[in-house]
């Protein structure tokens, strides 16, 4: 398990009850020395959220072990440890708890360090950052999950898998989206200590595996003097590869990521009949295969009727359309410092899909990938209208998951908190729908 | 393991020799991908260093699990992959390889992306980035070896013990210092699982266990209504608390960082009946106890007097002096933006002590932390004179361990590369010692 550089945790900010009623709120910090020490030798935390609570040091309580101490517990206390590797629980009595959504919480914590002059003495920390309330909404019909994908950059440098599984779990989700060929160690020949590891963790943190994603990589030999295209054989080849992959994990849904032949992504001809020749398969395992609808190409296209075209002609139930919610984006991305918007495809500035298409597809849709990729402290997405795209959703009697795809800047950490920022926002939206 | 953020990772950057010539350099690239992928999408990468290297996409070779390939080769292959949780490992011909010290690499990397359109392929990913080649100095008579305590809020977030021994070794270090607590899971009671591993991964990466550091909290119970002093009966059961964890882990030495109760570090008056009450442990354990000498404590003071004056009065083979070479610092350790000399402790500025000094103390002294601020890319040190440290502990007979104590700046993975430096930098001057 790794934590978050700042000291304040984004994961694990929570409202608590006791007997049914909302009671505080709990934080999680970092040890900031650089040891571990015994909890006697803290001097409490002061803790202000907005313009809401104001707690002086002594009156938040800890929690070591599963163990909850006041401060002068703490103080008393012998063999009570804070370690350097493991948050310490803080929690805030206030009755009913916070509201819902991002929070500016600021806290003045005291350690006593006994091999500095008494002068400069207590060490203080005072930090400040906006993190995001673990969400009490239902959020129905719909089902919320993460792709691990939201984590890309983070993952195997900030972030392992036990890591990641918690802060999945941690929004109030109950479903994990993977890569196959990047999340599991040793692709595509785990280890059976890895898979018994990756079901020790699903039932952990209480997730199901959703959608696993794969590749038809059809470049694969495009290079070099013996240069060729990727047979359907193997194309068909890869597939199932993943399918039996996906299916030994837990997964129900595979989304393979097909190479394309054109600016608007038509895929590669041979993913007809790499498709076809794994249907079989799929129908025994009972994994859909479900490609994806993603910006730029829009619902209304050949290539989304050449899938739904597949459907009907074979009548499979193991085929279906994912839809990416990056195709209902209406707003730029934000330019890079120095990028100008003529150097970089047109589709960044959104291709804005009426969501009102989705009704014409509806009943193919398997599964969804919420992408995303800013959503500011006041909870307002700056490219998605979760609102309208939710709506439809609804209205064509989706069920299924909402997969996080965070796919904005990439400063380490970023992910974590605005996952938890979607989550929140897309669970209010669903709750006050009609 | 985990990755630095990088492309280019300062860990691994290194000459290679065949049959004792040297031939060429290596270095490690992360999979800039979201994903993993097949090592046929590798469409070469361009390597340059300063003025000394620049070879095109086709030249440098890479290894995976192993095994080295041509790109061609690569292009040929099926089921070799470049796996998001490894990084390639890039070998670039070069006869006689690198000069020793920091270099600027600059890579131009190139991947087939099949589910991109052809008009944005290859993905090209081009990064530059002053990293420091692992030295081939004998830099002896001194051992040289790395404090965890270098990696400093970097531990737990994006190093894990794995990935910070192999970072150590990878400098040709062979020892490694810890913090007891703070490095050992679940202090002072690690499971017998976390020390096998311990072990395992020491014989990995062929690592001695150095020095153990830990504390005499003597403000343990200093606050709350029933605040008191530590007991020297409490002092002596933390040492030897610790004496005997460092024992099973199979340390050598044992820094207690005693409490202090003055502006110029005194220890709290404990100290010595704690440590008298522990010889005999030590003895029977083989562990020599040595508090640091630490800036604002020179060498010529009361407190190594004492210190002295114990080993003296007890004739103990058992405790000896730690010096911390942050005592030698000549100049100022630079101002954090907003930052006003009067506003820290005069002391940063550097105390300034006089290499020279150490003769008098040096019968004592059984290991050295080499504690640093800021080396930069001419490997300069930006505050401790190297040269006549160095030269004072060989003219006194020191050829004990340098123990790397890297205390700059914080940001993310920064210490990984500066430890590097550190050692080339120590080695050269070593070496090239009258």
């Amino acid at each position: 398990m790794l934590l978050e550089r700042e000291l304040i945790q984004s994961t694990g900010f929570r409202n608590v009850s006791d007997g049914g009623e909302v009671t505080g709120f709990q934080l999680r910090l970092r040890m900031p020395s650089y040891r571990g020490m015994a909890a006697s030798l803290i001097d409490g935390v002061s803790v202000r959220v907005g313009d809401l609570v104001d707690v002086p040091a002594d009156v938040p309580v800890w929690t070591f072990a599963g163990r909850t101490y006041t401060l002068q517990e703490l103080w008393d206390s012998e063999g009570v440890r804070w370690p350097l590797e493991e948050a310490a629980i803080v929690t805030v009595p206030l009755p009913g708890g916070l509201p819902e959504g991002t929070h500016e919480v600021s806290i003045e914590l005291r350690l006593r360090m006994s091999y500095i002059p008494l002068e400069h003495q207590p060490s203080t920390y005072r930090v400040s950052r906006h993190i995001t309330l673990t969400s009490a909404e239902d959020g129905g019909p719909f089902k919320y999950g993460v792709s691990l994908y939201s984590f890309m950059t983070d993952y195997g440098t900030v972030l392992d898998l036990e890591t990641a599984l918690a802060a999945v779990a941690d929004v109030g989700a109950t479903g994990v989206e993977i890569l196959g060929e990047g999340h599991i160690e040793r692709y595509p020949d785990p280890t059976t200590e890895w898979i018994d590891r990756w079901f020790a963790l699903l039932e952990k943190y209480s997730l199901e595996p959703t959608n696993y994603g794969s590749w038809i990589d059809t470049r694969l030999h495009s290079s070099g003097a013996h240069a060729r295209d990727l047979t359907a054989e193997e194309g068909a080849g890869m597939l199932q590869r993943d399918l039996r992959l996906a299916k030994r994990l837990g997964f129900r849904f595979v989304r393979p990521k097909i190479g394309v032949v054109s600016s608007d992504l038509v895929p590669h001809p041979i993913w007809t009949e790499s498709v076809e020749r794994s249907l079989d398969l799929a129908a025994e395992l009972d994994v859909i295969i479900c490609p994806e609808i993603h910006s730029p190409t829009p619902i209304k296209h050949e290539v989304v009727d050449d899938y739904i075209d597949l459907i009907e002609r074979t009548g499979t139930k193991h085929f279906g359309l994912l839809l990416d919610t990056g195709i209902f984006q209406d707003r730029p991305i934000a330019l890079k410092p120095g990028e100008l918007p003529g150097q970089r495809p047109a589709f960044m500035d959104g291709i804005a899909v009426d969501p009102a298409d989705i009704a014409d597809i509806a009943k193919y849709v398997v599964f969804i990938q919420a992408k995303f990729h800013d959503i500011d402290e006041n909870l307002e997405d700056q490219q998605i209208p979760w609102e309208p795209v939710l709506a439809a959703l609804k209205k064509a009697g989706y069920t299924g998951y909402l997969s996080s795809e965070y796919e904005g800047e990439r400063e380490p950490w970023r992910s974590i908190e605005q996952i938890r920022r979607q989550h929140s926002l897309m669970r209010r939206v669903a709750s006050r729908l009609p």
